[in-house]
């Protein structure tokens, strides 16, 4: 043999030096090493099973895999520029104890159906992880609801004061919300930890394989049953990068609201000094950096997903190198996600609340009118829409008089109504000031909404909903340690 | 009052009309108006239920509202600019019953809650129809499956022929990535079909509602709780667009297919002439109009996709109007993705398979080369490296000599073999074109891969899934409707 | 001929229905119908000069065309589902006139080349309305940059106070950021007002043609040479969609600001009635929902872009279907990019300002910082590095102490001084009162920067500067008018 | 000062370490090191020229700033986790000579007009890179299409067959598509190389700097004026990533063709085995991987401008993070694009080219049917559209008799004119061997469309128009060297 790269027998010429660099996907490859000796191993065990080789052939190959992944953790595993791919370095490592018995290694198994697999593995990994950074996170987010769940804050719809909510009530509803990305993952689990191992380039192989013994040893609970669906399709990563900038998403929202509650003009909270940077130029700043980064990084996740599709779209059937892409594009997501939830953590642990100035808020402007506007129509026999157009109209006049809603007279009420309505109202100081109160407002939403029972009740039903989730990934993880368990045991088993 | 708008009385200004054209959703909202109507109904039972208006009001509010009804199907219900969306215009048209009783339509309920109901209800909807589509379709894939399943064709991978597969095993891999999507889809209705009703603004209200009754009413499975959640999420509409963006990726990789098929180079397949255009300048034309639709209206749905996290992205929590084109990249979301799967699976049905052709391009390029290659490493000791260099060697010997691979001389293989591996290899003519042969390369596949067993086997397990799945959509139907009947009764009660 | 669409000779089968309207464009090729006339009546003046039809055939021709104009503006122009296209439309309305003459119309010329050239016409009405409303807008800008050029506002980084700035100098940013999008489209001008005409289907035509006159009659500065480029490229589409996704992000930011701006914890602006919109529930909302839609279109903006983007993506060269929907995004582009401009000069004019409430924000928070240790670095010998050092130690005192960095004694900052940097400095009262004076602040800035003098200084060349540009459109205006003189005279002629 | 890190003085904590790497941007400003040498190179010698600093100090700096270039070439220069960008660790690097005389490299500027600035001469940079690529692969591009100009290959729309081109005239146009790509680049030139030094963090400064000095010696045409959009702009890299979009988009269009082109189907084409791979299985295979992998990077690029826009969509007027991945993401487009156009470059100029086979399928298929209908309008004295239904039918005869159309009779056509259109025809069957000759085709489009004179014809204009553009990227190169020998002349007079 001639060749130095005794894979490329077919053409003429070895593969230009740009091209080995623009195709190559070592960068991202780096992290799939391990899960790609890990798939190997599986493939050679399964083929010694199934009298494809030879016990000592297996024996060896698997000697080799070992000393494969000692190196790479020494960091002695070195891989030439014309290798592309994780899979071809690891074979002519394996190859080194010989073409003979190396060689076979590959026998009934491609690149195709073992990148597929390496994703697929990878991917379950990934949502693992993200499922339990996302539960500590929501945790501490019922945690802390239930902690500022009497403080009155005021509640922003269109960036405007709409109505009085609290603390623990705006905490909980981002517990609840992530908590429907942590079912979402939990679904897509079901559809990535299938196994494509014996799909091969692309129909199979005529080699005497059992696809349901690697997928068993590889933690799999089922197989892509048809190979060219195996190879060809990458919608189990677009699920995982669609939940991604779901959350990243509202956690973008997150960290908008809390950019703006910590400056200057709202003071609600202040920020963790060790989540912020300074200003190399002007003195007094804090800057947000953290905050900005993560509202910035829901527009990065969104253009990978976007990436990703156009990795597809309009792309025939069958593994192209076009492909290839969107693995780089789930590590990118990955490594955004998961310290972006850890971060937002920490961030709102952190946080200092100055109660005392929402409160100020809540009362010089009018956070409240809404509930005169109902405590008129419970008390006082106008329509809603009747009652709306009053208080509209109060509002108007006190925002004119500089003047807070209770401070209006009973009888200028009155006039008022008559002169728009043409109805006389009858409505106390009295009335006026337990209508407009914050903490009475947020006492009669009882039951519902962001009275501190309401979220109590709530609690109550979340808390299993966090415990039922976390036991769902302990019950994963068990199932993915049990076959690995049973893995080590035939390897060894074989090994002798 | 002098207003003419008498929702505006806490302004100075009527609405600029530019602006009015600018935020209005009129042309969307008019697919939501029945459903909004039906919100407004339920919403009116229940302020009766819960005494919180009296019958007569109700009974009064409800005939306004069966008569608005009515004028919309007969077109009759007619809108000002200054109404902006369906909620202000129905109500409006209520109140022309008079401000007492009609202004009692709005009591603790707001456009915010009634918008994401509004949404819900419809996204509800469209997932029912998308799925029964979609089952239709695999239905289809399935049988044409089952028919075509012992109809050699060349399989590709980077556009290139890659090895034998069958037609029906190319469309049951479809059938199967399909079925994923509904599974999607049904994963996502349980997160779709939940009241945000009685969320009102952003905190509920303090009026006295029954959030579960009017769940209930309209079908719901339940309530979004959190009411600030409940107003400003649409991570609901997010997954089901990005599972939209999945099946419309899906349909675009299947046109690319069967428009290259359909080439004079390839000439696989005959389109029916009805899915077909015609050139105005060149009489020779057929162009497959529809398949290009098809195929890019995948780039439209995902940007739809990509505009609508847009919309959310660095936005602060609660309504605000930047939610407000989601609603409407739903909808056209949804106008392509019904008419793209009807029309694929009409497709799908006309066609006509030039079989001779796809068995002459197998048998006059290097298509079983796999096979043969795998061959060796069955029957001749050799590992599959060494195989695979070899049979390289092979092809790129023929392909030089303009011969197939079973007409090179068993001497001839020989000398490569000693040449390449220093590796003697006896193999007769016989072998040679068996091991190349399309129909026993199918057959070798056994009960994986493209053989017609193995497509027969998977079918057994396929069609109950399907039917599984139908199951469940009648299912939803049913309960849907069963809600729907207690609705009417009520209604009915309360009217007399 | 029995075929009722004598267009599909070459098929056996009419047009699907349902994919007759997925693949039609007659919504958005309405606005084109105009132009469609025009660019068919310049075709057939051509052949005429060219010899190719005799003049009896042109009249008859143009005749039909001027009717089907008449027409269409009564509203009487009908079109059947079958028709797809504005192009088959008009055709089959001339061959009213008979096949033998009406048939004539399309000698020499494609929907192909028709459409790319209809796109051109509409491209380059479009940018010159766009380029005319961005000037008054800019106009607009400056005028309101100098009304305001002394009054000082906190300047914001990360959403934090930086330093003192101007209204004036603020509005002034954006106009010169505008002017650049006045450049781009003014660039894009010139590579959109090329001829496609004449491309024919895809290589031109035998039939003896005049491209340059075509041209010539329709206003275009030149032709696309290449007739395979003419008819397969839409970069001119999305140079122009790219700018106005330019436009609409800097929109976006302002709108932000503007929303930011106007809340009750700003207060620095009073938004216009005309622009806001109410809450339908609570009383006291004035919400800025024009603002929202404006930050929210640029999201919609962004989106046809990369729809558009994809259309193209992995196409193979010459006309495809795919490309149609680019047509359709381009116009939903500009109906979002005029009104959006319109609207925000229309609120920026309205604006009422606080200024009081800016001075006092200035004041109270530590704005002037960077100017107190631009000032130790001018008059006490310390480097920057060590001025910010001992300013960043003075503002977190200060902020500890709830005071002003003015109201620190000159023997405090003494001893935090030698504390921190080992370093005596002497700074007295006075010293420290102006350095943190915010009038001065902005009077140091001198001729750069946000000070009055600076604005006036930027204004006498920006004002030119939209001159000049004003004068470019009026150029280009003068030569489509005149273009359009001899077109209509060329008609006059024929027509007799 | 017992603080480790002394920009953090206004704070109480150290920056977190996860969020040091969360915020840092060291991995992409590895690249702008050198750049950001120059610009506190160029920024030192202002501040001495205004008196600000001191010679000694001036050149103390200077000396740093050396030291700290030739570190890092050494790769000696060594940064901290907590540096979090290149601008501190360089200031930090500098200081190093001690906090009262390294301390006053910052005076006067921010790290958010450096980082603007930066940007810039990087982008600069990168334009005229991508330029010269640009114009070599045109040249390569138009100098293929003068040899191919006499070569027939069947053109194509609708991905089906449609006239005769010939492969020079294919080439050309995409060689005067690249061109505007060219254009539009040159013209975001002058909008990318403009100084932001001086801006500051978003007033500019007190300090008495020179604006328009830095901005010469550092090779700029002239100044961002407004500072505030000096600091919080980046539409000068949406721009050029928008420019970079379309070169990839056309690119992937090109690739997508030769892929094609290049399958057993096509044959059109042998691709180099330099830019090709292998398959690990399929001895057989030789696929286009650098294409597909071209082909796919467009989506990479269209990606990464939409995740730009998506960095400022929303976001408040004034430096923030947010800004940061812009910058990442430009350089990532870069290092797409410039392989891209290399390699595509040198797969062009490898391609084998199979006429034979393009001729065998030009005859074989109706690709001269529009030679004929034009014919017929010619000669025959036949409407086009009577014509169009003719050939319409004759092809459809001759496809279902399977017969080309010169083979059909006189007689048959006579009489299938007859009963289509009642209408007569006497056409010869040497009339229709000439209409329907592919090289006769070619030659009817005379100086117009694919023939060898009509190429001829354009690179007489094309090619001047290329080296035109070589110039006045030569210009740019001149002026940039001309302002670094200035700038390198000023810096040995300080240094003395």
């Amino acid at each position: 043999m001639t060749k130095t790269n005794y894979f490329r027998h077919r053409l003429d010429e070895e593969l230009d030096e740009m091209a080995a660099g623009y195709i190559g996907s070592w960068a991202e490859d780096k992290r799939l090493i391990d899960i790609d000796i890990r798939v190997n191993e599986a493939h050679t065990l399964m083929l010694y099973k199934q009298g494809v080789i030879r016990r000592n052939d297996a024996k060896k190959i698997l000697e080799m895999l070992k000393l494969a992944r000692e190196d790479w953790r020494k960091g002695k595993f070195e891989f030439d520029r014309e290798d592309i791919d994780v899979h071809i370095a690891t074979e002519k490592y394996v190859i080194k104890s010989g073409l003979d018995i190396g060689g076979k290694l590959h026998t009934g198994k491609s690149r195709n159906d073992q990148v597929a697999t390496d994703m697929r593995i990878y991917t379950r990994e990934q949502i693992v992880d993200i499922l339990e950074l996302l539960l500590d996170f929501i945790s501490s987010l019922a945690e802390l609801s239930n902690e500022y769940k009497g403080d009155p804050m005021p509640g922003y719809t269109h960036g405007q004061h709409a109505q009085v909510t609290t603390v623990g009530y705006y905490l909980l509803g981002y517990a609840q919300g992530f908590l429907r990305d942590v079912d979402r993952l939990l679904n897509a689990y079901d559809r990535v930890n299938l196994s494509s191992l014996g799909a091969c380039a692309l129909v199979g192989t005529s080699i005497n394989i059992d696809r349901e013994y690697t997928a068993d040893m590889l933690g799999f609970d089922g197989i892509i049953e048809n190979s060219m669906d195996a190879v060809s399709s990458r919608d189990f990563v677009m699920e995982v990068l669609s939940t991604v900038t779901l959350i990243m998403t509202k956690l973008s929202r997150m960290a908008e609201d809390l950019i703006d509650f910590s400056t200057y003009e709202y003071r609600f909270i202040r920020l963790p000094d060790r989540y912020c940077d300074i200003s190399s130029v002007m003195p007094q700043k804090k800057n947000p950096d953290v905050l900005e980064m993560i509202r910035a990084s829901a527009g990065k996740t969104n253009g990978l997903l976007i990436e990703s599709a156009m990795g597809t779209l309009r792309l025939s059937t069958g593994y192209s190198k076009d492909l290839q892409p969107i693995k780089k594009n789930l590590c990118e997501a990955v490594d955004i996600v998961k310290p972006s939830i850890t971060l937002m953590e920490g961030i709102l642990k952190g946080l200092e609340y100055n109660f005392d100035r929402m409160r100020e808020v809540i009362e010089e402007n009018y956070v409240t009118a809404t509930d005169l506007a109902e405590f008129i129509v419970q008390n006082k026999d106008f329509s809603f829409r009747e009652s709306h157009i009053l208080v509209g109209e109060l509002v108007k006049t006190a925002e004119k008089q500089k003047k807070k809603l209770k401070d209006l007279s009973p009888d200028e009420i009155s006039k008022i109504s008559a002169n728009v309505l043409g109805k006389d109202i009858v409505i106390s100081k009295k009335e006026l000031e337990e209508a407009t109160d914050a903490l009475l407002s947020i006492e009669r939403r009882g039951v519902t909404g962001p009275s501190p029972v309401s979220i109590e009740r709530i609690l109550k039903s979340l808390n299993p909903g966090i415990k039922k989730r976390r036991e769902d990934i302990e019950g994963i993880k068990d199932r993915l340690k049990s076959a690995e368990e049973r893995f080590q045991k035939t390897k060894d088993d074989v090994m002798g």
